[in-house]
């Protein structure tokens, strides 16, 4: 099968869960979104020969490889996708970016704040030489997200005042729960706040087109201890963190996000109200958003040709699943690049949310609300 | 009809929407508590001649009456039921106990936490002359609450770790509302946190049998003026207050009450989750109880023999009213008068819940955390 | 206390679970409906002298009986509410129709065709003469029903074509479920369709304003045989009960009425699909109707002033009872009574519901679809 | 990348709704279920030359072509998968039969009981062969539904007595949707009760495990002329079908299937209720079971690693969408291949299933019930 179309050569970092996911965005990209370049999946990184092979013939891929670095050296990879741990984002962005590779990074954007900043001004920099970057907040993807972003902008529940928003799992609700990689501070940078708090900053700036000005905030472990490999290990990160947030429209936002909520498994949730409507999402139902103007809230199957994203997809009652984000957020990326359009969220983006992120643990420690302040430079 | 048991005889101070409540409550709760003592309602008390009247009619009250004083000192009145504002709570209540009525008390106990410690110390000095006294947390008697309190006192759900509260009300949404008493500072004593937050705070004490040991508290009036009969007034209370709250047995509790949550109407929901199970109630929905042990949020309809009140109402399947807390709480009241028990929740609760108000605002005034010190004493 | 208002004296039937909630409606029709006749509780009657006597002081009727003849020579009773088991519908309303009393009579109207027809005629006769009287089919006073029923009338759904009708109960779900008079044809009439199908086709006939023109029906008993006081006993009436019907304005309704449906405790559930709307109902939520104008189906809590019967009762959010539907019949009977309107449904209503669930039964027995014909006289 | 599996090289035929959703799955299903059989998307055929090429583009296609017979001769192509319309299915499956490739079906398995029984005459005689065959019926592959009758197998709801079943769509409730082939019977072969009865009648089969033994039926067309290209035209099919099913166990299922149901995109539900349980779903939330074992139906969220398919796809809470389906069942084709087991649901599935519908047919025309005699052979 041949084509004219410019086509983008793609590398993939990490074979794990976040692999399987963007693999599978890549692979689909070019059904539901056949306007773009063609995307080839290049090649898929991991430290492990035998496991990265597999996933390279299970996920798709050309090739596998266990040098990242010589893999920034391909001519015929155009795109370097990131999925490792928090604590090698910065190292590898960089040098994708150095090496001239548009870069799509996993969420949150880094473990510190001066990685953050670090990785924002070199996808500046990177972007006046026509290099690409975004990070992959797939959430903006959820039709109904997009949808509420759209009614919201558009008016349709007038001026906002009040938003709840929570991100609740239940994985660490039993005691018994062994330690791992991401109760450790060093090497998870955080705990709930930076895995599901991120999430949930980005979605109410996305959403609600505000900035947080003023964060009160607070952090908690409730089991300490968990057994390790060698026996009991300290829990060194947050099990449950929440947050109230003043925002540069005015409106408060609460937040809370946890790992303890028995009965939770994917419990994101937000609820917009407004002075002439509200809304209201959940994650476990992705393909509905409830819209109230009045009169009782209307539940609304986000899955019509006119809803954002859906002409991609099926026809309407036909639901989309978590994964059809990853797909929807390569399409994203990939269109931006071939239309020399900026792709969105940026790393700025991140690292506003780093900075929020950062402002609730100082506003737990202090046990005082704390202001942000200026722009994250 | 002749009768051995005792009589009780009522007196309402109040005839709108409480002195309505109430009074439904005191004309049916012989139809469905049947074992205790017969009561009479024999007189309902307002300022206005001819309403009062007429609702001595509507509500089947033997007589009205216009001077309270008065009814104080009538010798066929037991229990002097107060329905008034807040601001006239401590003047007749300290007469009627002194007086040797047993007094049931609309919540909040009281504007102010010297008129609470006031009240709360006559009622435990008229304890002793036999004299019992009740704040009227009504919503202690929806079977589905009593129930969570049950099964979280049971062990259901574990050890609590953490609690989202919400009562969200949208009278005020529309910045076009009028002006009205309740919206003024020395009439009101507060706005949504001591009218919607007292019952939230009450209920977590309730369920969960832990005090509140410290608290971060914020309150936002987001329309400040609002027209008045004679033009523009300015709103001197808070339409949104939210707050975290540490309790005293190691669970954090957030809560959020508001005026202004468009298309809430009576939103008052209560979510507990603990180390082995979770419970969720919504107050539109009050037959509800989610009860979750794993494997999925059970929907109960509290409607069994078996549930908290039940066997006094009606067959399963056959749903209960907002109203029924006032005839069941009507009931809880005058039996304990009759066995010579404590009436619960005491004015000492209300006090406990009226230190915690008070806390929230003086964090909110702080913008840091504060610690509730000692007993309410 | 004293009042111009012309009284009516009541006297009612029986004193179980349906003399129980009649009581409840007689005993706060003033309260809550002030505008109509002075109601007083005159006297209820039932067979066992010390139950009926602790009946009366229970549910507030001034005087109790055992002799139902007696009490219609009264010049003190105005109306007779019947609330026996439905073999003694025809004998006692008879009566009371003669004497001059106005008939409130529990549904179904009889148990069989015959005396169905007996009784409507009889109401005919006895309006002529200014005697009034009512079937007491109580979900029509659901503020939420009243709903569907208006906004079907304005068209909001346009032309009604598919009706999806349900009233599932689980009480006989379990085989080791006792015998009991109502599982006897000889004394019950007829099993879950006299009982639940009566409902269903009373409210079809109500919310549509159609008739019923043709019927497909089957019966079920699955449990055919259950242990009786002295021993296994056979069942002789239907546990489940299924209908298609075909209206008189084209549409079709689909019935399911059982007592076998596990886990469903008042499942009476009412979808109806328009042109141009739908609207959904469902007695375990019975504050809720769910209107489907395009763009999602909203969820309308009906607890607004401008909604059937709602001024007469709370503020938007206070949700009511299913007893509250006992208290607006009362109103909607002795008002009409007062103002010379016919009171409805009528008996006549009584006997068309009759027709079909005759249909019904006769569309089982043949297994073919049957015809109604003509007026039900 | 190289590798020891075998390969199936695959040809489909369509390349529209379903031909894009067959696409989906062969593209996905080693990304998901590696163990089976390396899948190579050889080819795919529509009449349209410049479409069906960019389909292959598109879909990751090797190659498309235009005439089917060609393809049935290529030794590459190893499985034939149909996604044509109904009236081409005979021709095309019996021809791939005949050329010993493995056929994959989509339902319904034809238009008449005649070609549905040569279709299963023909895969009964293949499979002696080796040549595999199974019909499209995806729903089965929903994890809810094979947990549904995974459950129900277990006896987990005790003997079922009473099932209701509705798949309810709406996009011919606007009487101006325009004439389509699918309104036509010489086209289409029914209306909705083939295209989304079909789907009905397999689940009430799949997860009961049991036969329909005696049909009561009712189809209807409300709106019987439409707009077409050349002015109005007769709508020669159903709009809504209704059917009571005496199942081979002693149930009796209530099965309503529409495209005139306002508001209701996708509205597939299905209620089983037994002696000892419930269960019931709903398509429009296709990754919830509700399980009613007493005390309450519990939401299910079916996204553990033990719930059937899971393993395959994401951590819990990530919810599947309806394109899931389609790889599952690929999957479930190749691996029986692979293994040398029968796939399922087979021919013969189908047949017994169109002898469902044709008894529907039958029982409409004679409004009468029918019972089905004897094997369909």
């Amino acid at each position: 099968m041949n084509s004219a179309r410019p086509e983008l050569g793609i590398a993939v970092i990490g074979y794990s869960f976040m692999g399987k996911a963007h693999s599978n965005g890549w692979r689909n990209v070019g059904a539901f979104y056949p306007g773009g370049p063609t995307v080839a999946q290049r090649v898929i990184v991991g430290r492990d020969r035998e496991r990265v092979d597999a996933a390279a013939r299970q996920y798709g891929w050309q090739e596998s490889a266990t040098d990242w670095r010589a893999v920034l050296d391909r001519a015929d990879v155009d795109v370097v996708d990131i999925c490792t741990p928090g604590h090698l984002h910065e190292e590898i962005a960089l040098a994708a970016l150095d090496a001239g590779k548009h870069v799509l990074l996993e969420k949150p954007l880094a473990n510190t704040l001066d990685e953050a900043r670090k990785l924002a001004a070199s996808a500046a920099a990177a972007r006046d030489r026509g290099v690409s970057s975004m990070v992959a907040f797939n959430y903006r993807r959820i039709p109904a997200l997009a949808l509420a972003r759209r009614l919201t902008a558009e008016g349709v529940v007038g001026e906002v005042r009040e938003v709840r928003a929570a991100y609740l799992q239940d994985w660490l609700a039993d005691e018994r729960a062994p330690m791992a990689w991401r109760l450790r501070q060093e090497q998870a940078g955080s705990g709930v706040l930076g895995d599901l708090g991120s999430h949930v900053v980005d979605l109410l700036r996305f959403t609600l087109g505000q900035e947080v000005a003023t964060v009160s905030g607070q952090l908690r472990t409730f089991v300490d201890s968990r057994e390790g490999e060698r026996g009991p290990e300290e829990v060194t990160v947050d099990d449950v963190a929440w947050a109230r947030l003043g925002l540069s429209g005015g409106a408060i936002a609460s937040l809370e996000v946890s790992r303890m909520a028995f009965g939770r498994k994917n419990g994101l949730t937000l609820e917009i109200y407004g002075s002439r409507g509200a809304l209201s999402f959940g994650l476990e139902r992705l393909n509905e958003l409830w819209v109230d103007e009045g009169d009782g809230a209307r539940r609304v199957l986000v899955t019509e040709p006119d809803h954002p994203y859906l002409d991609a997809w099926w026809p309407p009652g036909h639901v989309l699943g978590w994964d059809s984000t990853f797909t929807t957020q390569a399409a994203e990326f990939v269109h931006a690049i071939a239309e020399g359009r900026e792709p969105s969220p940026s790393f700025e983006d991140g690292l506003r949310v780093q900075h929020v992120l950062d402002a609730i643990v100082r506003s737990s420690d202090l046990q005082q609300t704390v202001t942000l302040e200026g722009e994250p430079t």
